[in-house]
């Protein structure tokens, strides 16, 4: 349950839109934390104790819990737990499956009393169109969050195909409105290219956007901020590798840390640019 | 591990191109059943055992195990297992993530070491390009299958937005033809427009397709033949509810079969008709 006014006054309070992904890899830890009998979850809570008051979501992406079976979905429920109450919690799951079997993924990610789990928000794959949506849009205070531009080098085989009033990702924008409203959607789109969000926003001048690709893709958030910010700040940019992978060593929470203030002071400076924060 | 040609020569075999869908719901299921320790893996096992001398594949959907955590997630594993080795095992899990992310997933069905899960093939939703489907096709003899036309109200949401050339769901079966081979991708394609078969064969004459949308959705068999069969079968037909929810008394895994049973002998006949099987 998270309302965007939730969102909105999170973002004012901590001045910071930063989303950080826990895409944690066991390949990729520390050495040292694989001692614990549970070094993801070990990992995960330090980072999240180490960087809550600097963020404002956290984004589990599933594929990294997945692939470890039972026990990492438990990892999952757990790491969901384990984020505080009053911080976003978005489930990077980019599912998407007809009305049926829609409802049921909705029931794993929003229905704690099913599945162990409550997200504030799941990725939804649009392919599938609105069938594969409105499940989502059900739950009140729960958000579905369409993948539009995504930062990835191979966004360009279907995403900018144009039928000769829009690119398929356009399409994704518009034909949505129809479903839900900015209270329950938001958007996926890269910080790889800028200027595209001042199309993303031609569209959906109101909507939250999921902004992934900063960091160790390249995305620049200073234009992600030019083009794509809007009177409510309207833009969560994640940092995932950057932040939680800062350090290999003991330090690693520290680093990370380092890494989420050095991002949070940037988007301090941008809110201020904009006008959303107004200068003491 | 499953190759084109053991595709081909189950299908010989048994006479048969049925896929059931184990689309397990414990609000579906016998009565009597939720006595038992484990109600939803006990439902999977009689249904197998009851079929599988009559399916050459087996397709649970993900999203009926993941709505029930942890403990869901690993019946997807048990089941999974019990499914007979010389069966074709898809994870209709409609996936689909960046290089980094997508190997992950294809660890997650792929890699039984990893996460104790070993299935054949995985469902994929294109959106993202050919970064998210190459993870899948580094695994020799397993199969990534990709969403073209599926079988719901809203597939033409997107599928059919067309950009001068084709529509999207062409421009997905021609673009992926560049990502791998026939040995390696099949697609998606809903039973419910016969004739959109005639349109998916121009551009993909040798791949197998999955097609799900008989039974409940109102799909043709005889259709689907007529305009989807190839000289190998090339047809991997699915049905779940109208089999595994035949009845909801004691003779479930009776009902299933006897509709197994009567779909497999229409399948026959189909088989017969199209000279892949020789008469007697």
């Amino acid at each position: 349950m998270y309302s965007r006014q939730q969102l909105i006054d999170q973002i004012k309070r901590k001045k910071s839109f930063l989303c950080i992904g826990l895409d944690t890899d066991l390949q990729k830890i520390p050495e040292f934390l694989k001692k614990f009998p549970n070094p993801v979850l070990e990992f995960n809570r330090r980072i999240i104790d180490a960087t809550h008051d600097l963020c404002i979501a956290y984004k589990p992406n599933t594929a990294f819990y997945e692939c470890y079976g039972a026990k990492g979905w438990q990892n999952l429920i757990d790491t969901c737990k384990y984020i505080p109450d009053n911080i976003f919690k978005i489930a990077d799951a980019k599912r998407g499956d007809l009305g049926n079997t829609g409802q049921m993924y909705a029931k794993a990610f929003f229905d704690e009393v099913n599945s162990g789990m409550s997200f504030d928000a799941v990725t939804i794959a649009p392919y599938m169109g609105s069938d594969s949506v409105m499940p989502f849009l059900a739950y009140q205070n729960k958000w579905a969050i369409l993948l539009a531009l995504t930062s990835n080098e191979s966004h360009t085989d279907f995403q900018l195909s144009d039928n000769g009033e829009s690119a398929l990702f356009e399409q994704v924008l518009q034909k949505s409105q129809q479903w839900g409203t900015d209270e329950q959607l938001m958007y996926v789109v890269g910080a790889t290219r800028g200027e595209a969000f001042l199309t993303v926003r031609k569209h959906v001048p109101n909507h939250f956007l999921l902004v992934p690709g900063l960091g160790t893709q390249g995305g620049s958030l200073a234009e992600v901020c030019k083009y794509g910010m809007n009177a409510d700040c309207g833009l969560i940019v994640n940092a995932s590798r950057s932040i939680i992978y800062a350090s290999s060593g003991q330090d690693f929470a520290e680093a990370a840390r380092a890494e989420a203030l050095r991002i949070r002071q940037e988007m301090e400076t941008e809110l201020h640019k904009s006008g959303f924060l107004i200068d003491d």
